[in-house]
């Protein structure tokens, strides 16, 4: 038995994101936002939902470009994010009160230290913060829960009936 | 000194959806997708970008609707999710390889067990999974980090230099 709770913007986990952008002076600026992440492959893209009133939003249609910079627990208020998302500005979406930009992802540059012994991002390293809409509240990265592929194809053995609640649209 | 990676799909941290769709003959269907989150608050709204080569991908188009589930680490077996958003499609947006959908929440149906004494969603009672692209490893969700307002203000009074790296659009 479920409860309604309404049309609400929950989503768990949410990322933290930090965008960067330039404005019309060339002065860099940074704005907090959660409404983010991948939204394609090929070519790979990033989309981030802005309120129109925030001065970001001008800035990326301005310049055509951001950044996406992933902050660590240890990295909150530091002087320079361990990895960020380099972003040209190809598809700008009118939803609501949210304009969507999507950017495609040009490079991604992490600092040495969120690697692995192969070179490759190391998301223990990094120690991500995520956030819980409407509680606002941040928590860290807990522990491995296992891989995803093999957890795919133990699903695929189950009987579902997760659907019902989709017959309302 | 940052490395450059190239051009990838990686941001911390992804979620785990389960969308669910009917087929033309009204079978439930389910599939698991990481490229998607909250893109707009009024109308509220998600994304989901899926592959056309989806069965889901069809089933969304056709009926105009879809469920979005959030597994948590001790449902993830189970027959049903304790969380699930009930999404209307308002856009599909042509990105690539992919395909965004843009749905406007209709409803939130949470089980009692996720809920708070208040009656609001509890994220430690829901333990989400967390997906890390490239290393297709999930996480679960880890402790109390602080309040995201009170981290902000800690933020707005430190000096910046991270948008140097935003240079190369």
């Amino acid at each position: 038995m479920k409860k309604s709770l309404g049309a609400k913007t929950i989503l768990y986990p949410a990322p933290v994101l930090v965008i960067g952008t330039y404005d019309k002076e060339d002065r860099p600026n940074v704005m907090t936002a959660a409404w983010g992440g991948i939204c394609c492959s090929s070519p790979p893209c990033v989309a981030v939902a802005l309120r129109k009133a925030t001065y970001t939003y001008g800035n990326i249609v301005l310049q055509g470009g951001f950044t996406i910079n992933i902050p660590s627990e240890q990295h909150v208020i530091y002087k320079e994010f361990p990895f960020v998302l380099e972003c040209k500005l190809i598809q700008q979406i009118e939803i609501g009160l949210h304009t969507q930009f999507i950017g495609e992802i040009l490079d991604i540059k992490a600092d040495k230290g969120v690697l692995d012994q192969n070179g490759q991002m190391d998301i223990l390293k990094v120690k991500p913060i995520l956030y819980a809409p409407e509680a606002n509240i941040y928590y860290d990265l807990g522990t491995f829960l296992g891989n995803a592929f093999s957890i795919g194809q133990e699903v695929k053995k189950k009987p579902w009936n997760i659907i019902n609640d989709c017959k309302n649209f």
